[in-house]
């Protein structure tokens, strides 16, 4: 845990430059805008430790896998979100010396990312070798309201000297991912242009094809007024720049105004994109940095209207919460299609910046409260698309006869991941699109959903779940064997609790989906029958004696489910006993010992409960969160926001107190000695489920919101806003009174503390 | 399954060339002398699929790991046998066309392994494009009287013309390890001269800097009489040829003699390799291939008299097991105490070449019973200096206080494998040294062992076992979490039954080895006490407790002991139930679906039953092969063996008979559908067993040996020799009658069916 950055309730703020910190930094003060995005890479020169990065949404390269040992039914390649040719690069030189962070003295630095107005702000005094002292102000955003283009203002000012200076501005797509499993380079190129004031690269990528053109052009002002010098223009393979030459006057800033474009083949033809991109940006250059500052200043105002919390009397909460919900506004916008959720955002490359669980399980109810409803849609509508390779995954696993495994990573669909303990088992997942559907229905009340995409994908999951189960006659039940729950600090398991209990239910509410279809709506039911054939009294049946005949791992005496089978044969002791310097246990500790240990990464008894909270009686609820909470060490990122909704429910307060500070500021403190690789993007959507069900007790019971809410003592009160069927919800929690106004739509019924009332 | 090879009792015959059947038939006519060997590779080129392996003892290279996820505590690298520069290389050339079988006709083609005189034979007629007809007959050997040497005969008769040949003769040095990691060479160059007649080249590995310097020598003849034709040298960095040009008459007969030498600095100053290297071409060339042979097949000749093993009747069955005498005799010879038993010898690459625990559990009986003790005590002595490293591995896990936990791969004593589940999970294989170290101490008599070396490294072992064990107050017992037996095909499981029982034995065993010093040496006790800090009471009460108090998995109403915990879950198939085209699985399937499945890759608790066979009855080991027999695939090579020998014991003839097949014809017939990786050879010691343990129901109990014969139906009779402390017996089975005799030693009380019997 590092606690460096000041706590304010609009801003992240570091003040004064540590290097070793700088990996860290670079991810949390990160950029985006749903279409592209970059880490908090210094614009100038600097060789010091620093992990570049650049990213442009749906372009992703299949790498080749790297393993040491072959298991039958690996894929092929591990899909990696492409790092990409950078257009922030302004490289300052006066007289030979270049200007370097990593060596010049560097004084009152600060870097402060405004989260109101999504705006990284830097700006320091840095001693040149000789004794020049510059003062360097950088501002710089993604814009939200054009996803395509990005700004910069660069001013440099000489504090006790006048001098020639020369910036060198450029593209630079002769980049790597840090991750390449063998080393390579993932850019093809196709075309490098430097004209005297703007530059174009554009480069395409290996095997996927996938192109991207990235221009800038820039405009240099003193006292308001352009000034043109000395220009050189340079170009080489997927690299291109401008360097010039500018009288600098002491105390005279110079003004830099960069303007970024950033195009890809997925949203423009391949044979325009060039002139596009030189359109692009003559027409951000022309509307200038203040203007087109306004426009993106605006988005971000009014997004905040739509999903900002506050929380009064406790700066570092408040500052957390509107920390995950500014990255998650940056990493995804829900207007494409094609796009999902990465789990590292334009933060960082890790976990190849594909689609996982988590977009189901965590960001789905986050999009669900706070946009229109096609954003939830479109996300399930992701997971339809892709239900053919859900099928082939299957088959390729030996499963048949349609049954849908979907991957654990994947970008369009095929399976990426390789680590048979969750590639083949971390089974869970595939039952996340099922209860997301659910989730989705229940929220809306869309229940047509189901018709048209959602009963195909259920059987498909139901089929996978049919085949996936076997008797056990030892038992005289259905057991799940050699899985990995959520949990990943087990593996390779019998009977998880979760997973059994989900996959009955899936079973259970699949055949639900089947009946609403059949009646509702007979002759698209049969086309589907006709075309997946299926065997609907089989099929059905079997679905129905596997839930009623399921396997369900508990200890009795205890009162408790069990995580697995055997779990009770573990050493019980508690995480708070660990010494500090075994922490992570995933970082200091080898595999077999986090594994034959009681510690829990993510308790999924608890994630189970959670998601099916009612059906457990509050004692249940109890008896496990005592048991296993004492256990888990959360170094899942997905882990605390589900004890801040149990232990809100249970009263815990310090409990969820402690567990709100841990999800919100999870990357804001580095909680888990990771942040340096990008920060943890899907955990986000817990983090705001934490306030709203956690703190705010909002559930959603028969199409009617319920709200039971708490408020930690560190608070004086909170509020949150809510989009349902059609109405706007503000909600305030004080100490004293809970209000729930109705903004806008018509009357609704909801439960305020167990009473009905009428908004 | 493949029968391509025709039966024969001494030979291995293939009969005509397909280029299908060629990597494995390189693997199994592979040649090796204890020192040095390669794979039955051609000596003209060849452009086909192949694998050009050449290797030399004691020479590895540490490659960086490849994983796609990292686990903590891998180990940096996996060592590797080197493919070593290749001295075999004749090229042949006629009017710019280059011999290579891939491309001509070939006819009459014949590969003969000669194993009772260890000669690779090759003889074919190749069809050049222009009609010209070439004869080749091509002998070699690696000799096994002095390790250093290697010799060729390769003769050409021209059957349809006279024209001029060039033949290019080299060492070739540049040469890749098939599995190297990340596609790098791992040779430098040092030395490269080539003068007429002769070459030289000396290359160093990088990281580990072994050297070796491989030179050849050669002489052609016509008619007996040598000839001299125009000769270009040629060296390029690591290569060095000659290329001469003869002229060839019809109808003669033209012999090349070459003459390889391969010196390692294992064994030679590297200042003095490449003179000692030509020192010996020049010797090897003056005694000549006939008198070289001759001394090779002397020791072959005297070898066989050792540890042959004849049956009579059934061709298949002496062929298979005189494949697996001779391999392994070419592969190790235990007089050097630096080498171990690679797994696939010098036959391939795959596995890294390093040490298993195959050594200790399955190769050390075979040399007990047919070498001088020596050897064996080498083999322990070997892991006693890989003690300390044993070690270090343990702390490196978190074990502290001095616990040994022996890497599951290692060359130097280091781990190399990288498996979460078999490198920190397959913890069984430390006890196979205390285990080993038994079998040695009562086959010899020589306890005094555990006064030098012995109990230092069972204390290692046995503070590890008491790290590695926890208390589980649910079953009120000691359980072990997390591990994986040497079923592979079952991972991280709980309660292995086999490693408990190990576990608990080497716990009692440490406390007979302590009690025993103590008594016998108590100043070398002492001694031992102080330098590893050993608080004997407090430690062995520890063991004595758990022993005591061991957890080990049945089923009391089926009356067989669980593999692992929750066994009975599982569907209960039979592997005889499986399609043909589903085996073997670990081919056919995806990881997941082995491990939930029933199937046995080797079965652990009839290992554990065949290592500690008198600590149950008749009926209990019936009981349980009749339960795991069935659902065992064998997909080990380890497997068939333990088979036989348990089979034989019960009486289940026709059993035994098929499980012997399969274990001595497993690469013959390439049961496994990898023979083409190498032959197994360790596994070939397990064949031995088959035969002595399994038909000749040979058991050690209490310093007398037991015999307890029976004979395949299919067989007339067998006979094989044993090595007993100072004496030599020899056994023969019959159908009507079991004959032992005492071939020289002292006399002998033995029980042969039953009854004491004086030899």
């Amino acid at each position: 845990m590092k606690q460096y950055l000041k706590h304010h309730e609009w801003q992240i703020i570091e003040e004064g430059f540590d290097p070793h910190l700088n990996r860290i930094s670079e991810s949390i003060f990160s950029l985006g805008n749903g279409m592209m995005g970059q880490r908090a890479n210094f614009e100038e020169t600097y060789t010091g430790d620093t992990h570049q990065g650049t990213y442009v949404a749906g372009v992703y390269y299949p790498d080749k896998t790297r393993v040491g040992w072959w298991k039958n039914g690996y894929p092929e390649y591990f899909a990696k979100v492409l790092n990409a040719p950078s257009w922030i690069g302004i490289k300052i030189k006066i007289e030979n010396q270049e200007l370097d962070l990593a060596i010049y003295k560097v004084e009152n630095f600060q870097r402060v990312l405004d989260m109101k107005q999504g705006l990284l702000h830097r700006s320091f005094v840095a001693t040149f070798p000789d004794g020049k002292k510059l003062k360097v102000d950088a501002k710089r955003f993604c814009s939200m309201a054009d996803g395509e283009v990005g700004a910069i203002r660069y001013s440099v000012l000489p504090i006790n000297f006048s001098a020639k200076v020369q910036i060198t501005m450029a593209v630079d797509a002769d980049v790597v991912n840090k991750d390449s499993n063998y080393d390579e380079k993932f850019w093809d190129r196709v075309y490098e242009e430097s004209q005297a004031g703007w530059v174009v690269v554009n480069v395409q990528t290996k095997k996927t094809l996938f192109q991207v053109c990235t221009g800038m052009k820039f405009d240099l002002k003193i006292d308001g007024n352009s000034i043109h010098g000395k220009t050189n223009t340079n170009v080489r393979e997927k690299y291109s720049d401008n360097v010039v030459e500018v009288e600098l006057e002491q105390n005279k800033e110079l003004v830099i105004y960069k303007y970024g474009v950033v195009l890809s083949s997925e949203n423009h033809a391949k044979d325009k994109i060039v002139n596009t991109c030189r359109a692009k940006m003559d027409a951000a250059t022309k509307t200038g940095f203040d203007k087109l500052f306004d426009e993106h200043a605006a988005v971000w105002a009014h997004k905040w209207e739509e999903c900002d919390i506050t929380i009064d009397g406790d700066v570092a909460a408040q500052q957390g919460i509107r920390f995950n919900i500014f990255q998650l506004m940056q990493t995804y916008k829900g207007d494409d299609v094609r796009l999902n959720i990465g789990p590292k955002g334009f933060t960082g490359e890790k976990y190849g910046g594909s689609t996982y669980w988590d977009t189901e399980a965590y960001c789905l109810p986050f999009y669900l409260c706070t946009s229109n409803p096609k954003v939830a849609r479109n996300l399930l509508i992701y997971r339809y698309k892709h239900l053919p390779k859900a099928i082939e995954n299957a088959k390729k696993l030996g499963f048949t006869d349609g049954a849908a495994f979907y991957p654990f990573v994947t970008m369009n669909g095929e399976e990426c991941h390789n680590e048979w303990e969750i590639t083949f088992e971390e089974i869970h997942r595939t039952s996340a699109m099922a209860y997301a559907m659910r989730d989705y229905i229940e929220y809306t009340g869309d229940e047509a959903y189901l018709i048209e995409y959602g009963l195909e994908v259920l059987i498909g999951i139901s089929r996978f779940w049919t085949q996936r189960v076997n008797w056990s006659k030892d038992k005289n039940k259905y057991v799940i064997l050699g899985v990995t729950g959520p949990n990943e600090y087990e593996n390779n398991v019998n009977n998880n609790w979760y997973t059994n209990y989900l996959a009955s239910w899936t079973l259970r509410f699949t055949q639900q989906a089947v009946a609403y279809v059949k009646k509702t709506n007979s002759k698209k039911y049969n086309e589907l029958v006709e075309r997946i054939h299926f065997k609907e009294k089989e099929e059905v049946g079997k679905w129905a004696d596997i839930t009623s005949k399921m396997y369900y791992a508990e200890d009795k005496a205890l009162g408790v489910f069990l995580q697995q089978d055997g779990f009770l044969d573990k050493e019980l002791t508690k995480a708070s006993d660990l010494r500090a310097s075994d922490r992570p246990i995933n970082q200091k500790w080898s595999r077999d010992r986090i594994l034959r240990s009681c510690f829990i990464k993510q308790a999924d008894v608890l994630q189970g409960i959670y998601l099916f909270e009612d059906d457990f009686t509050t004692e249940q609820i109890k008896r496990n969160f005592d048991f296993y909470e004492p256990m888990t060490v959360h170094e899942s990122s997905l882990s605390p926001c589900v004890h801040v909704i149990l232990a809100s429910k249970l009263g815990y307060k310090d409990k969820a107190y402690e567990m709100y500070l841990r999800t919100s500021r999870l990357d804001l403190d580095d909680y888990n000695n990771d942040t340096e690789d990008g920060c943890h993007i899907t955990s986000m959507a817990g983090t705001w489920m934490s306030v709203v069900k956690g703190f705010g007790g909002m559930r959603l019971r028969e199409g009617k919101l319920f709200f039971n809410p708490f408020i930690p003592d560190q608070w004086k009160s909170y509020s949150f806003r809510m989009e349902f069927r059609g109405r706007v919800l503000k909600v305030k929690v004080a100490k004293e009174k809970t209000e729930v106004v109705l903004e806008s739509g018509e009357p609704l019924e909801i439960v305020l503390n167990g009473k009905n009332t009428r908004l």
